[in-house]
């Protein structure tokens, strides 16, 4: 009991699928089985850290939406997205040099540099073993999808510390390294239910403008989370030298905020207290409000994808998680 | 022509292969190409290095050494395992922190350590979009290759600085990190060919032994070979406190021998002359010809192998092959 209760635990949003994503949780779970404990240990460090499971929630009730009801195959296809997910987490937290995520250490910091990229490895490879058994639509969405994942790392590098980046470069950003997976993940759960074309394209729309939102909300929330309830310290990406969208247009309403924006993303390693101030600085602009506006545009655009789709419970919860991404507090 | 020559060179061996390894170059070039330039230049950068081709010649001579014949399909395979091959150099060199590899700078050295890790993700996932569109048992065995090598790096990791390593513990990081993949290359090949199952495994046992060999031939020349053939400063693997066939070898020799060796791996940062006189003292202790020695013995294993393949020009290339993996000197 104390077992099933955990793996609940880690899919705190019910949208009468916890079945499958409790079998999600299964598979994760025997995926990532090695002779290598280290490699099991720093695995499960990221994959029982109590992620939301938005990947396989959405490729899951994308699936059932148009009707399909082969509980094996969507879990298998969903517990694939996670794998891709999970493996891009342990790699980024390395490149952004973070030590906290979902309240725990990063692999990078707790298992070291070493043991982080090979995990991350292990778990792409593990997802290849279960996408690659399905046909060459799939692949070739997940494969993309994940290649877009890469140049979105690099275009953010490439404008990491960039003091003119504007909010449509900040767009791409997210649209390559969030949005496109979850796209991806809709897509997939659309086609393998054997929905029409014009139907995996509309819930390729719903995930990619989800994905959106959510990135948008995530990144609302650094400024105006509970470290308790985020799990990470205010300000993250401040310090990291990335300017995110609340610090976007905060900038472009006063040449005094950006001036003094500027001089902290400039900083090597700026003090807690610059960070601080900098942060209520982007507060006071009204920033948040402006952020979540756009935000909840991306929601409604998401929700017009689903017109087309027949009403059901499943169709009915994708709606309802729009309004979960964009209200929640961590 | 100077495109030609150039794309020639790349691959030194030749095996009545060229043009399918030339196919291979093209198809590495159109794959890594993308809107971000540093991800394609960083790739071409490991790519372009003139790496021996090994794995792609392996996976081809044992298709056509079983028939077949469909010069797209394995070059394509081909190209998925060199693409493996290419991500898994790239963040191992990260994990050596290795500054050379093949006379150049790595891509960990040049583009540095964000840039390293993105470019092995893009790579690999460039190799599952190949690898995903052939069948379950196909994906399966490379998938498998691939987890072995996570697994080797795992123990590589645990194994380094440990003073009682045996040669047994160090054939089994070479087996998971150098020949697993080698054999899944041999028996996809094999697989593809449409080769009866007992020819899949003889290509199998082949190309590990093959592996194996050229792991323990690739430790040899880190003491024996021209830095300007092999592109990377002498006594590399003893810097990096790896002990290898002919250090365990030279220390299961002489106590003293054994001693001074570990004094030399202890260290955090060896001095390039501590370095000179360890691979020296090794030298002295005819280790290089005992390990030359067992190498061999994989060589007349890989040669058994091939005992109930026709005789055909592929066969009798990879016969050749064994005996330029055993010969070389870079």
């Amino acid at each position: 009991m104390e077992h099933m209760r955990h793996r609940m635990s880690t899919a705190p949003w019910d949208f009468g699928i916890q079945k499958e994503l409790m079998m999600v949780d299964e598979r994760l779970h025997q995926l990532v089985q090695s002779q290598e404990h280290t490699l099991t240990e720093a695995s499960l460090h990221v994959i029982d850290a109590g992620g939301k499971r938005l990947r396989p929630t959405v490729t899951i009730l994308s699936y059932k939406s148009l009707g399909g009801s082969d509980t094996g195959t969507i879990v298998d296809i969903a517990t694939g997205f996670e794998l891709i997910h999970s493996a891009t987490l342990i790699h980024d937290d390395i490149n952004d040099g973070g030590v906290t995520r979902r309240g725990r250490e990063t692999v990078f910091k707790k298992y070291g540099l070493h043991q982080a990229i090979v995990t991350g490895d292990f778990l792409f490879v593990k997802a290849f073993g279960i996408g690659g058994r399905y046909d060459r639509t799939v692949v070739e969405t997940t494969a993309d999808a994940c290649a877009s994942v890469a140049e979105g790392e690099m275009l953010q590098n490439r404008y990491r510390h960039r003091h003119d980046l504007t909010v449509d470069e900040y767009m791409k950003v997210i649209d390559r390294k969030t949005a496109q997976p979850i796209r991806a993940g809709a897509m997939v759960g659309a086609y393998l239910a054997g929905g029409e074309a014009e139907h995996i394209r509309a819930l390729g729309g719903y995930g990619l403008n989800l994905g959106l939102a959510f990135q948008m909300v995530d990144d609302v929330l650094d400024f105006t989370g509970d470290p308790v309830r985020t799990g990470k310290p205010p300000g993250t990406d401040l310090k990291e030298g990335c300017l995110t969208l609340p610090t976007l247009i905060a900038m472009s309403g006063s040449d005094g905020v950006r001036e003094r924006i500027l001089k902290v993303i400039a900083m090597e390693t700026p003090s807690a207290e610059a960070i601080r101030d900098c942060a209520k600085e982007v507060l006071a602009t009204g920033a948040i409000d402006e952020a979540m506006r756009m935000a909840r545009e991306r929601g409604q655009e998401a929700l017009r994808h689903l017109d087309d789709i027949s009403d059901t419970v499943h169709s009915r919860s994708l709606r309802e998680l729009v309004g979960r991404v964009l209200d929640r507090d961590s």
